[in-house]
């Protein structure tokens, strides 16, 4: 698609998912470093939330934690969808929380205790109850099951109960809603994690049903992993239900999708678009820590960094590629890559930004809203926000 | 089973394949270092084979390498399998070979010339009627193909090209045969390799049905990969194939297997026995690359090195394990697993093999056997065999 | 040193030094997990610092961590050494910490702003004070500064501050003590860190003069980074002052010592006897997180683990090695090592306690001594100890 | 230095070393492709190396690999570097080879033998003889050494002979002339490798005196080691030497620099411009394999993906990156750096070449002229060069 009009069209239709828990403090083990104004409810999320949509044109939908935004009951979570509805946004997915209870020492719904099992199964359905409330579409499902030693637990009865697990909750899903189950690598169990690659994700989804898709978390590999052939491999498949976005130099440092690798980011989108995955069946989501830089600003700035790896992979003149690829001339198809990724793509997403009707430079202009200051001023005094809290 | 008579019996089953191509020589791509005495032909590297056979009683079959092992005709193989008879010998696994021929520069059954992918076919449906004629059970097969730089190829037209190819050569295996895909995260591909994971390897074998299994090579994962994890996903799924064994420190370092990390080659063992799969359905191959050291020697060293991760496993107090694994007694669960890694199992390795007729100490036999001087005599003039030769 | 009686001997001399922050609670930046008994001050945790001396016999000393075990003035340490030297303890190196106040978030003595580093100093300073009142010898410097994004900060400059800053502390180093200089890959800081690899602390030590010295933290290197290379460089340099012993699948993941490769740690070992540094200049410590397992009893099992690690170094055949090395024998050298490594060193280890007055299972000995029952019953109320507490 | 002009002025005296040995053909251990019209011998590929220079006007040197590019006696290299002359060539570095002769098969300056030895270091040696006659400045040292297996060598003995190999290599340097010692994590060596890291090799040029200095090769690290902060490090030490340019997704991929991650290449060379690395004192190389990938193409590609990382580094504006730095203004600090690397750079590097009096388009002025039609016809017969021919 080297159509700019078309270009642009597609980059309108662009939808960006954050996370409400992105908007409050996080941290390393090492240290939380707390800033001022941070939200302290998930209301003071939602206005955040607004402010980068409203900058960005692109960012409609907030993904929710419980219990991190938990809120009293079925008629608080349709009060809160109306909180967003009035900015201008919608409550996107709803993700599940079974890591941070000490009950959860050696797994949650992999636990060898059928005790603590039920406690996060029940968990896992109180969050479809609140999908019902939000009118969200997507349970997403990180487990941070696993084991730190060799022998400290069976790793094919793990399985077993995963797969029972996961059975159970599908089976309570309704019309039109999914289950976007995530994999990771390692983090934080250290030898054994029961949801590791996207292989085990997938073949857990095959058995479940078409409503099961596995997400692809950027930071979420080894060392070397083609992210994009995974991308590629599972549009194929059928079962690609979203990203969650952010990037790293070396294990799951959650920083700024498209900081650490930006043409692994456009490669990415490459393949999204190719493969029919430009689509809200794919939900792009950021997932992201912003421990030591400023917030929204960092979480406009990751908008727009998919935006600009988003612009450049529509730009591939697919057609010059193709005949490149067909012709085995190993160059030149690499060259009409990189020709798209080697353009500045920023002058054309001022254009759909302002044909939007929204400032072209989206950071300035939040800069200059005062936002910031004004949060800083008013949010004082409370609990800030931040991952487990 | 810690019921030494028990773990002995299982030992005495016990059936390493060992790879015609290890007898030859091998390298990297700076040097091939040639060694005296090495075999010049299909029927010397039985020869070779059926020392290691008759020293550690637990190598039985002979994996064989196409076209390096190419012999004339039908009747040529039913000769060979004779000949190995003769030495105690079977024939096992035919290793097809698509990478070797100036025609495959840009793959083989992915490459995007339909003529080059009906050579590759081609090539695979002779492998099969050569298994017709060894008696093989096991067509093994891994593809060198992939791409080096973004956009050479279409990833997922590869993988639409890769599952017609597959199809059509398993509709072509009779009754009793199997094929065995190998995947491999790189190299000779530096960008993309069409089937880099287990879970590609897993989901063409699910399309392909029940004869379709995966082969886990040690060597050919991410640094970090978690490959006992794996062995036990394959295994509960029914689709774990075999293994090619070898270490590695780095990449795929082709190294003696457990020479760079016995404890991984214990824990790869215990989740075979313990899921079941220490059974002749599982095809226990080495592939490795013999560079500097002496060939005959470190294959049977490396035969010794899965005796004894398997010893120690099949030592591992089961009972105890479970028992500590319910409770959640890391340390303690830990430590029964970590009691039969620190077990010294040679002297049970040597009672096993005087019960079976054999030498205790097969690396001092054989070097008593004088075997190893007399084909450095013998085997003068001629072309050694080595990679692609 | 294959002769027992010899082996024995040094194994007496052993010494681990155990970190007081191990005994207090710890975890990932997604949960701390708390064990009840956990000591709520530096008094508590030399309390079990003396369990675990107790019972192995080769933990005589506690190394420091400030400000997590700060008492009161210089009469505090002379009174807090006075409580360990009545437990058969005494205190070891002084962990000094620039990583957890808010004015650290973009760095300590590599901060931009000079008065974060100023008081960063001090607090070094602060700690050499300390060792002049503990006794100490040694000052342990890690520091989290680096930075999260490219452009950041400057690489270079950062470098000249750490110089200027290291230098001042230096100066203020009495005689006898010593500076260990840690490096670590990556995290907290996740592009770059200014201490990254032993190149860097070296060439900082190089400058700075004879005390200074480079720690090896087991956990702190790339994958695939051969250790026991870098031990016997720096000790050929003369510039290895000691070891953060822990062990890893992934990234820092501080499991227990020997957990994650027991091959790699006797191989380490293996350097460090035949270099000449299984001698008091080099400072052997754990510095390891135990976020799931008991506390005490891993700390046991891993002074066991280093025990077990030193007696197959020592009992390696040094003759019958440099005898096959010298005849380039690949497989005769490699398996002169590995015999060393296969051999169950656990009898000789009981003897070794035995003859120490000590009861040969310390595991065992400490469970029914009733110290973990004792603790959780009497240390109730009060904050537990744990990382930033 | 966001000022076009000095921008275009400093890109003019940007000059890149090409390799002999990427005319020639190259390969993985699986396979060697051959190509039509590849040099039969050194003055072909000096031939094509002149082409290369016509087209970018920033390759003016060509390294020569001996005994790869073995002529005779010292008239022969005279000879050689007239005819480069002619051609508007220098002769660059001088490559050792102490790889492909049998007798290096457990090393070469290190190896145990000191036959061996002596024979690679007279090796070495005359390559300083060779340097004489071509006028070469730089000795370009990389060692294969190392060993495959835990035990086999004896790693500290080989620092020593290294350490004296190297001492007496450096004593037979002439004025003007250095030594440039080039490290590599592993391959073909993969256990140990006698200089893995730069700490290794700056230790070692430390010892040896100012005319020794580290070589980067981009391609030699272990995954997500950060190569720019050890580029800013060798600047500020004064030890830097040069690069190898390549770049890799995996291991030492050798693929086209740039290719793999041309961020990572724009971060290089950012801190070589601001360490003042951008002088003739520090040697900018390719160090390439063109395996299935037309060469001269491919290396006319590689050194405008160099141009266009060096102009997008010349164009961060330092004064605001400063600026931002030193508020500790993360995302401003890091927005500065990607504002420039978000810049299409090619339209400038257009104009410098079109006043350099070049085609704007070197790739189709190349393909336009007929060179790779002309070689294809007339170097017909012979034997084509490649890696060890």
């Amino acid at each position: 698609m080297t159509d700019r009009a078309a270009v642009k069209a597609a980059l309108k239709t662009q939808a960006v998912e954050t996370p409400s828990w992105a908007y409050g403090n996080s941290g390393t083990r090492f240290k939380v470093f707390t800033q001022a104004g941070v939200p302290r409810d998930p209301w003071e999320k939602l206005q955040d939330a607004a402010k980068v949509h409203e900058f960005t044109g692109v960012a409609p939908t907030v993904a929710l934690h419980i219990p991190w935004d938990r809120v009293d009951g079925h008629d608080g979570y349709a009060e809160l969808a109306k909180y967003a509805e009035e900015r201008g946004l919608r409550l996107g997915a709803i993700n599940a929380n079974t890591f941070q209870d000490d009950d959860y020492r050696l797994g949650s719904i992999c636990h060898p205790d059928a005790a603590v099992r039920r406690k996060a199964l029940d968990h896992l359905l109180e969050c479809v109850d609140i999908m019902d409330a939000t009118g969200s579409r997507d349970l997403k499902l990180w487990f941070a099951d696993g084991t730190n030693y060799p022998g400290q637990d069976d790793i094919r009865e793990r399985q077993d109960r995963l797969a029972e697990g996961l059975a159970e909750v599908y089976g309570r899903l309704g019309e039109g809603q999914r289950m976007l189950l995530e994999y990771k690598l390692f983090e934080p169990a250290f030898y054994t994690t029961d949801v590791p690659d996207w292989g085990t994700a997938y073949a857990h989804c095959l058995k479940l049903g078409p409503k099961a898709r596995v997400v692809v978390d950027t930071g979420h590999h080894a060392p070397g992993t083609n992210i994009e052939f995974i991308v590629a491999t599972l549009l194929r498949e059928g079962r690609l239900g979203g990203f969650d976005f952010n990037s790293r130099f070396y294990a799951d440092d959650d920083l700024m999708v498209g900081a650490a690798d930006p043409f692994q980011l456009f490669r990415i989108m490459c393949e999204v678009v190719h493969g029919g995955g430009f689509t809200s069946e794919v939900a792009f989501m950021l997932d992201q820590c912003h421990n030591i830089e400023a917030k929204i600003p960092a979480i406009i700035r990751s908008v727009m960094n998919v935006q600009e790896a988003t612009a450049k992979a529509l730009s591939v003149d697919r057609e010059a590629l193709a005949e490149a690829q067909v012709c085995g001339d190993v160059l030149g198809a690499n060259g009409v890559l990189m020709d798209a990724y080697g353009t500045d793509v920023r002058p054309v997403l001022r254009e759909v930004r302002e044909e939007m009707g929204l400032d072209p430079e989206p950071l300035a202009a939040y800069a200059r809203s005062g936002w910031g200051r004004r949060i800083v001023a008013e949010r004082v005094g409370g609990r800030q926000a931040g991952w487990g809290a």
